[in-house]
């Protein structure tokens, strides 16, 4: 939406954006404008993108040229498939964590087993989100819960952060949970090296002063803003030539200061016979959950920005595109792949209208892999670590579940069940739990159903709730309202406020159930009402009901409900009251 | 409610209903003639006891006596700490079917080893109800959804009646799955007993006659209707009476029919060395099942005769009463028990009153245990059995799926679940796979959220469906009403679902969210709020709410959400439509 340089190319530029790819080519509504739009958000993505690439490499424990192998094909694949004009797909913190988790007790990292593991992971979750994409089951990544992806999310950081201590230590943190981490932190504190740290403090401060600062300070030497915090989020890739061109001065290297070194280009021997039903098997739940997780934040990105475009993301076509992106970074020797936040942000200020960005990015850092890494050679590790720590730092947000406690306490259980699952038990356990405290707070909600005798505002047609209103009752009228759909968790909890309500008012002919908050009625809900409708028969109570939805109503006379009803369906409340009460006084 | 023979009387049966056992003693209620109705009942009910104790004892793959032992002390039990008046509290199908289930792997129905499991079994149930009932878990009971609870009953049913065809016809019917027993039925059939057989079919045809039109046949021959249905409800002890004495009279059991014997009396030599960590906690799953389902049973049977008296059942003080009648049941010597719907209405029927009612019942088997045992030497098995095929034969209800895939197919596929789960896998699985599949339902109607674009009825304040009314629309303003609680499963598609509406309709400038069917807002549905808020926001759109009710909106006002809404909050729709519009026409 930025960079508006005149009518025509507004024009043609919100075209441009309804359009996938293939669109473009088709309808040829691509030029050289736009072209130059797309190729500036790619140049700028990319060169963010190699020192982020190497970086989420280094956290899931692989060699570091499969970042940029992670960041070529499959944002290719994306530009071809997905259905996001700006996302940005590539390595991510949260998925590289997960690969980390589940390759990490099968191989030792690094090694070319581990390679292997990876690239059936990448193989393996793209085609779990084609085959979700296939059968419409995108609505899965629902169950992850705000609360629980939020408690995720922070818990996961934590993860990362201690795991990339050891970058800008020397301290070789153990993997595991947080008090396996914390313990290996302390027990080897004697392998601190000195100038390590004070590398990697340097490469925070600068990086977290960069990303607060820069931007103000290049605006106030006249830069525009838009470009001045373009610029501010660069600094990551400033930090790699400063430190590359510190080390070559200085030969830090030889002071124990561990660097990149030569990566090695292509694939290392992949020995395929190590592929047992077992190894497989033992990948499935990782990749499902690597899967949904992934699709849950990049769908979020994707919607949000399409959002701002007035675009739309559909959500199998998402699966598509992110599951080709998968098998691209499996086919390319890499790990699993998903939508970046940080990068899209980037994508979407420097410009970029159509997914043809998105195919200049990995072609750009296609370049970067054949001329450019013999440059990376004195790049200190400490460097990736500090972009690590800094960039997840900001996913740490331990306000939310205080602010959830006020709201809601059930959404906080889930919160702190997720959080504390994820640090003390493993990301797996962690997340499932969760989403067990989510499905049942919820049902925990629904089975306590908010029942409430209505009566007449004086003079209106409306009807509130007694506790809440000054009302007028009639004496052999009871009016329930329902705050609730009926279902199997609360059906015999309504029957039995129902009864409890009837039998404290012995003179009660008529029971009005309202139904204005009744969504849906399911089987047990109607047995319930059956059962009441008999009940009441017996102790000679008429039962009605009153602002039944059309859908509900829909559904009740499939089964002639309406018919055996020992009493009337009316459309209003009022007019209930006004027929019952009519009735009443004949009698 | 029956019998009432005065005005007073009725008065003080009406006090004394209200009463358990304790408020009949301390407020010194109870009379001769309440007692006369109580003893009435209990001899009945004994009666009718004796047949279906010995019946269930055989089902559940224990000595006979067990029967008659689980219908004494923890009827007395009940009658001191339970609240329901006419619940009949002792052995019954479904929970002596569980019973054999969870045991005949374990032992040798009827040996030693089994009779002392079950007593651990009736122990462990019994401290499981007390638990559910100090910690009010009662609501666990709820999720036991109408469709799963009546399948598991069909297909428990069916499993009962293949495994007492062995009763009937001599073959030995392997326990298990549905098809492992037709095919050991199939496979055994040269065993078939003729005279066994001949014998049974004779007891069927006679329970199937006398159930259905014994008690016509009575009325016509003068006798009161009241009396001729609960003269129908005994032709078991007539069977029994009369079956005994065809075969002491034709010494039928020198033919092979197969007879009861002797019952010995006492408790076998336990061997409580056999109580091993491993056995106690292979049967806490089933202990926790048959508490949960006998629980849900009874506890729907003491609400229905609770309600036709105008009583109250208090679910907590249920679990204490029926968790204190198993640790008797266990006490003496038997296996798990429950409320029975057949003998209750055989109390109800035959004028019980009051708890006392159980407590004399309790006394009388007490007495046929003591002396009358003898009597039941040449008692035929296969009367026994034909009682059990009798019972539960009603008790199969395969319209019931073709009735709820009528209404609903989540709830039909629940039932089928449970069902096919019971038959083909084992009873445990059959039911947790039916808890899920009506869980998995219930969540997949909630996440497919109904929302409509809503208008104004000419003339009036209602604001209904464009698609189902004729109404106005105003053209910069878009209402939609949210016919569902806001929630993590649907959240996300209520987001997709205002987005691609406002998209569609670029001249809108307010989105007015009309809450008459949200129920609950839960953290994902407020993060979905305020990411609309924030996006609507970024485009010169209002958000505005309306109709939200009174607790949803406390507690969106506990986290400041209407100061930071990019609109208002209304009252009613009616109320929005007429600021926002004639802030429109200001402007």
């Amino acid at each position: 939406m930025k960079h508006q340089q005149s009518p025509q190319l507004a024009v043609l530029q919100g075209r441009a954006m309804q359009q996938g790819l293939w669109g473009l080519l088709r309808h040829r509504i691509y030029n050289l404008q736009l072209l130059r739009m797309d190729a500036t958000a790619a140049l700028i993505v990319s060169l963010l993108l190699i020192p982020q690439s190497l970086a989420y490499a280094l956290l899931a424990g692989l060699p570091l040229q499969a970042g940029l192998y992670a960041s070529i094909l499959p944002a290719i694949a994306y530009a071809f498939f997905g259905t996001s004009g700006v996302l940005a797909v590539g390595p991510v913190a949260i998925t590289s964590l997960l690969t980390f988790s589940a390759l990490s007790p099968l191989a030792t990292p690094g090694s070319d087993e581990y390679v292997l593991l990876a690239i059936l992971l990448a193989l393996m979750s793209g085609l779990c989100l084609l085959l979700m994409g296939v059968l419409r089951m995108g609505f899965l990544t629902n169950f992850l819960s705000h609360p629980v992806m939020s408690a995720f999310v922070s818990a996961s950081a934590v993860i990362i952060l201690l795991s990339q201590l050891k970058g800008v230590t020397g301290i070789p943190v153990q993997s595991g949970t947080l008090p396996e981490m914390l313990y290996s932190l302390y027990s080897g504190w004697q392998q601190l090296h000195l100038e390590t740290l004070l590398l990697g403090l340097a490469c925070i401060l600068f990086l977290y002063w960069a990303r607060h600062y820069l931007a103000g300070l290049l605006q106030r030497f006249g830069m525009k803003p838009d470009l001045a915090t373009l610029m501010g989020r660069m600094a990551p890739l400033l930090l790699l030539v400063l430190t590359t061109l510190l080390v070559v001065m200085t030969r830090l290297d030889q002071q124990g200061i561990k660097i990149v070194g030569a990566l090695s280009l292509g694939l290392p021997t992949l020995q395929w016979q190590m592929i047992t039903p077992g190894v497989l098997l033992s990948l499935v739940p990782m990749a499902v959950m690597i899967s949904l997780i992934g699709f849950a934040e990049s769908v979020a990105i994707a919607r949000t920005f399409a959002a701002r475009r007035r675009q739309q993301v559909n959500s199998n076509r998402e699966l598509l595109g992110l599951g080709i992106a998968n098998l691209a970074a499996g086919a390319s020797g890499s790990f699993p792949v998903t939508g970046g936040l940080s990068r899209t942000v980037v994508n979407h200020d420097a410009g970029s209208v159509t997914p043809m960005a998105s195919l200049l990015t990995g072609m750009g850092m296609a370049l970067v892999l054949l001329f450019f890494t013999g440059w990376l050679y004195y790049l200190p590790q400490a460097m990736l670590a500090s972009v690590i720590l800094v960039a997840v730092l900001s996913l740490v947000d331990w306000k939310q579940p205080l602010h959830l406690w006020r709201y809601s306490r059930g959404d906080a259980w889930a919160w702190l069940a997720t959080a504390s699952g994820v640090l003390l038990l493993g990301i797996e356990i962690g997340l499932l739990l969760g989403v067990l405290v989510s499905l049942g707070s919820w049902l925990a909600k629904n089975s306590k159903p908010h029942v409430a005798i209505v009566g007449r505002v004086p003079g209106t047609e409306h009807y509130r709730n007694v506790q809440r209103y000054q009302v007028e009752l009639h004496p052999s009228i009871l009016s329930l309202r329902i705050d609730e759909s009926l279902m199997f968790a609360n059906a015999q909890e309504v029957e039995e406020r129902v009864l409890q309500e009837v039998s404290q008012h012995p003179e009660v002919r008529h029971v009005i159930l309202m139904g204005s908050g009744i969504n849906h009625i399911d089987a047990s809900g109607v047995e319930v009402l059956e059962q009441l409708n008999q009940l009441l028969k017996e102790q000679g109570i008429g039962l009605h009901l009153s602002e039944i939805k059309g859908p509900v109503l829909d559904r009740l006379k499939l089964i002639n409900l309406p018919e055996h009803l020992n009493g009337q369906i009316f459309l209003t409340q009022h007019q209930a009251m006004q027929a019952l009460t009519r009735v009443d006084e004949k009698a």
